[in-house]
């Protein structure tokens, strides 16, 4: 046994250089799989135990063991060792420390392979289950907040011009369909990886008589992993919730444009509080959004990390390879991200001041109404491609004079078509056009409230 | 109505530059989604009909001209232009053209934005339609090779050192297994999109008493979307679509990766029919894996298209932006890529050969059966770790000596422990190995056979 | 010869499938190549002749042919066969068929692999060359627009919170400068690239006694590569080349993000003439900024173009693989993105109008002097950070009056410090501001104008 | 100054929310830039004491703080505080501590904007700086590898099919031609970027009379940035960093990807020692190439990595955003990856075992010298494409055969063609197919030894 003092070292005739052994060790992040790794280890024992494979004093030895190392992890006093490699090693090794020979049985039947397998799905679970409640909390503040606003007229934007007033209320709710669809990604996620990856043991399963389904149910799975080929080399779960965390991060990072922009005095639509700014280690009178800017910028990484994934898995033949690690970094950076990016902004959606004035004022800019007059020709019998050219040429004169076209007179609109009468004031105010959009998922502050009114009535409680 | 000649130009004061017309035609790539944009104009009229804001002749005159084009573009008849932007504006223009006023009444209450977002819908829900059964021929595919296949025996690899025999059947029903997973993503992404987005007009919804559920229900969504604001800018379904066929290129390319290697005379392990490979140009012997090259190269051009489109929305405030134009070359090549790997795939799998003989020298081969001897001494009553050990020394002792381990006496085993016996040799072959991996999701003949019947259960018809 | 009739197709025993046919063709996107590949093929030959391999009358006619067929495709006569794959070998094909067995000589002493290296590294060298004239128009377009703009004020911004005021002249050249690294980037790669790979064969070199040398020289290659196998497998330059696309289209992203501002009306600090804008197919009123839109939306797709290279040829052994036909596609689309949105940018600069009097309205906002105020009290004495926080609260004071501070009484603002006197009036205004930064680098008119003057000094004609 | 305690909190009515200085604190990452920003720090202080900006006993007092400052951070005796946010505040902050008010005059005519710039700049260029020695001892163990194996048979393959014979040492050659390519492009970048951002202060300049140049010349750049502007908001240094940084990745992945291959008993070309290689959990008998794989896997990161950095900058207007804090993460784990990647390759070329029987053994299959052949009926007079097909039909006879086509007899070649003669075995064996290939770039071993003595000449000591 001279050589090599791993715990795989036997056929090995020299050590591990000291650089390869830092270069190649992955305790130093996959430490924090800890509490998976034990709760994986306790139920492969206790099913060998059931199988018959150990014995129940063996099974009640590293149980123990097992629970005690969890307590010295969680109160700080397990000491990390990067000699071991990852956690499995240092967990096991410790073990054996700590119970001796029944230590040494605990691998019996499963390869780090399909144990990293189950740590990894029981972990991304485990994450799913506690960005759920954060993605409630967000959708439901900005149900609040919409609720708060609905009837505050904005303009609606395309092209980052004026197009047609909207209601704030409306606005929050759209960044909140958003929201539902990440949920929903999440569960999807979930279900389709919630299958038991041990049993898999190196690639090939194992000769001992295991019971794969017991030890499913013990740790909440679904079920068992199809292929033991598959099993180990299989890392969809992590890509796919990168996927789902991308697409999280895609759509807070629109919402920090958003609010980038409502909060310059160019815009001034919104005021976020003191507490979520900061300000210049030059210029005295800033006052800048750092945290959505930070979350815009920290979309960049998660992208990244997906990216990453992708191209970690791209030419990997079957089955395990070393390469495998590299999976965690990318993974908990972005579980980190996509975390700590939803708590913040949990957080700051309730205390957005919203400065109706200035979004009032904005909305009356732009010709926002003129589709309404548009409108208003068609309603007249005027085709609707005419109706939209006759339309142009006003507001082009309007334009020209300065004025919106609520402000010309009758004259002046007739001169452009002599259907116009003076019922049309009333479809060309703010509070004409956004009424008059009055069907399922329009802006109109009752179709406003009926939305919150079906989403209150659907939440999960 | 100088100026500008535009559909849009009415308040245009000069036209559009030749440069920029070029720079901003989307009809050269969108005229694709002609059969999905006819499809909803249609829908979209009758609906306006039957709310009363069309008359009955105008809706005929709409269908039928609706229809007379499809004719023209399916028969290659129709004359795309630059011009008219886009393939919304090209058709619209030809059924004035064809029709006259009535034409003009289309365009009431709607936007090309929910315009574009419903025939992008369509258009991936009618890609999704015609995977599925690709991805099917695939999956049963693998099933076949894996029933003639299920007791061919080759090694199976771990760090592509050989770890352990598998059987070429199990192996395939691990790529099978990657396939069910994609199948079920794209499953869950069609139903998660399969909602109109019709009704949200430019971004706020329209005056007109439109029925967004009948225009749903013609078109085969199974309802409306919530928000107008959001289903104008909403992408996720491409995103999410895209993040799907990257993992299927992802294991395209893994299967690749395998062929390619099985291919090298320096494993021998398949041999794939002349028809799927070509020839060099300078060097008359060669015999090249094109197909699995080319797919793995086209690996990285999906992730690439996935990148771009994550990176086209990160940034954008609600509504519309032009930006979004963009969202089609991506997810098109995507769709191109992936059908074609797909059918190449689908194609190739039942005319794979392998070449068993090599397959099995090989597996005889890198002391696959080692863990088999660690087990025997397990089953003997040493822990696992100490087996390991004993092991360990006993493959370096054989290595040196040149020989398997199968190939030692009894007395050179005993050397490394005395509780071996002669019982060991029939456990340390090829077939003893396989043979005694036989649970749930292992690859033992047996097991092989049980994965597949319980496919060929609940293969849907 | 029977089975497959392709030239590289003696050892086949039958023929490529119809379906693999096309899914391996690239003639379809390397027919791109044309002009490179006939110049290499010209160069080759004469070199051929030179060290006697070929006769001199064999050359000639090699030479004649392929300048008619080069006239033939330029003409558009030349009839590409997606049966003969590529580019290369339907040239060929072509040749032999015109001029018989010479042309059957022309591939003597190098292979398709070292071919279409030369033919790659010659159109990204082209290509370079014509990006360059490009990059200097719109570098020359914002000198220009710079000088005319060289007093404007507008605000700075910094977390898009106003900052401290500056020139619009100043800004124009803050994007300059970002050309002029581009333009740098691009001749770097250019001058790495610039070597022949010809020669280097399928992969070894060849039997032949060429002349490298001539080659390089007649094709105006720099010198020759060092090593075969990493001349046909290196696509370094191609990624190379990506990069610096991706960093110009990341530069004129960010521009197009500040004229999609600048051209909203709630900044209003730039009009881009009709000619560059579209309108909407619904909103009568409605100017959009499409061209900064698609030019920020495009950028998405470089960089996964970029992302696609670096993907296709992360794991690749050497040496050719054919994955590497899948260069081209991401190639070609950058390629053409990155000019046609350098042209757009080249024409639409000197048509901004900048709207001075919104600008500079804007740059009186937000309390952009409050840094000078500080710099007053330093001047005076205060160290920096306490003069920071006496602004800090002066700042506080005057937004709850709702007043600038250039507004304070002198009373007023001596409650925040003793220390200020009359004399701070002049500090705080805008054109005081401005003009007070007035070293190598920073924004004062004078400093602008020093900036342009060395810019045309060191101009390249 | 009640409600916020920060340096730049004069403005603030309330603190900072806990959450918020966690989620936008930065000193737990760039800490890691406290060497380069007390360098400019230092510069920047005698600087404005040269100016008269600063007493010269402020001067002195600062710079010896920052010097005792410099000195409590490398003996792991400073305490950093998130509260404080980065490192620039941290230290600033500590300076103030130590010396009383000259520490509060410090930050005069600068900004964290201009500050961080520099620090970046600074860090890169340090980085850069050790990685080319790094590199230099990766090229040179490859060429001493390549002097060792000049005379190695071994099949150089493409499309992984054996295509012709190469020596090792002309393997090596590429790859050290690939290494040369990745330190030409970090000396272009450093050149590139060697210039002082310090003296943009926020984004517009300052009022002081600062001397750049002279700072410049303090910190060893060759000149300053010529906009304020661009320079606080450019990052165009850090991607182009990691633009290089992912193909000297991509570089070391190809050859991981080679290094997997060879070290498979499949191949058995390497043997990598024991130091290099770690084992199984599970299997006993296995030795893995983890380093090769690690490095492989890495690569996927430093590609995430660069992409994020693009996406960060992608939509961000002028001048500086907090986005931009962001830009560290990446920038630091690409450093630490690149670094460690080539310090452990640099180890381990020197070690690689080449097994040269395997090697000329596997250069023997696959008929690797049929094109030779061709070859030889070319010099006979045959048209290439006519000889190609020859050789293509003898060894599809051979093939059938089981044997080589050097094994077939002299009757048997002629009957594929007449002009073969008894000379031609010499041609088609290894080492006349090998001494064949002698020009320039070629793999014969005399043209192996020039290019390593050419590269010998040229080698910068």
């Amino acid at each position: 046994m001279s050589g090599n003092q791993k715990l795989w070292g036997g056929r090995f005739a020299e050590s591990t250089s000291a650089l390869v052994e830092k270069f190649s060790e992955s305790v130093s992040f996959d430490a924090r799989l800890y509490r998976q790794d034990i709760a994986g280890s306790k139920a492969h024992a206790r099913m060998l135990g059931k199988v018959g494979v150990l014995a129940a004093d063996d099974v009640e030895r590293i149980v123990g063991g097992l629970d005690a190392i969890l307590a010295e992890i969680e109160a700080g006093r397990f000491e990390w060792s990067e000699k071991l490699e990852d956690v499995h090693m240092n967990i096991e090794a410790r073990l054996t420390e700590r119970i001796g020979d029944a230590g040494k049985r605990l691998h019996t039947g499963r390869s780090r392979n399909d144990q990293v397998a189950t740590d990894l799905r029981l972990y991304v679970r485990d994450v799913i289950d506690g960005l759920l409640p954060l993605i409630d909390r967000v959708a439901d503040g900005l149900l609040d907040l919409a609720e708060r606003e609905a009837d505050s007229v904005m303009p609606g934007f395309t092209h980052l011009q004026i197009a047609q007033p909207v209601t704030f209320g409306h606005h929050m709710l759209a960044w909140r369909e958003q929201m539902l669809r990440d949920r929903s990604r999440l569960v999807d996620c979930r279900r389709r990886m919630n299958l038991l990856p041990l049993g898999a043991a190196a690639l090939a399963g194992t000769v001992y008589p295991i019971d794969r389904h017991d030890v499913a149910a013990q740790l909440g799975f679904d079920g068992v992993t199809e292929n033991s080929l598959d099993t180990v080399s299989d890392r969809d779960f992590a890509i796919e919730f990168c996927s789902a965390a991308s697409l999280i991060l895609v759509h807070l990072s629109r919402w920090s444009e958003e609010l980038i922009l409502w909060s310059t005095p160019m815009f001034g639509f919104v005021n976020l509080p003191d507490r979520f700014c900061t300000g210049s280690s030059i210029m005295p009178q800033k006052k800048n959004p750092d945290v959505p800017e930070l979350v815009r910028g920290k979309t960049g990484r998660v992208i990244g990390n997906l990216n990453a994934l992708l191209v970690l898995m791209k030419g990997q033949p079957l089955a395990y390879n070393r390469d495998n690690q590299e999976d965690k970094p990318p993974l908990f950076d972005t579980v980190d991200t996509v975390s700590a990016c939803l708590a913040v902004y949990a957080d700051m959606i309730p205390a957005i001041e919203v400065r109706r004035d200035n979004c009032r004022a904005a909305a009356a800019r732009g010709f926002s109404t003129a589709t309404d007059l548009a409108d208003y020709l068609v309603n007249r019998g005027l085709p609707f491609r005419d109706a939209h050219h006759v339309v142009g040429s006003t507001v082009a004169y309007a334009q020209q004079k300065g004025c919106d076209i609520a402000q010309l007179s009758l004259d002046e609109l007739r001169k452009f078509s002599p259907m116009i009468d003076t019922d049309v004031y009333a479809k060309i105010t703010l509070e004409g056009s956004l009424a008059a959009r009055n069907h399922y998922g329009a802006t109109s502050p009752a179709q406003v409230r009926a939305a919150i009114a079906r989403a209150r009535a659907t939440r999960t409680p």
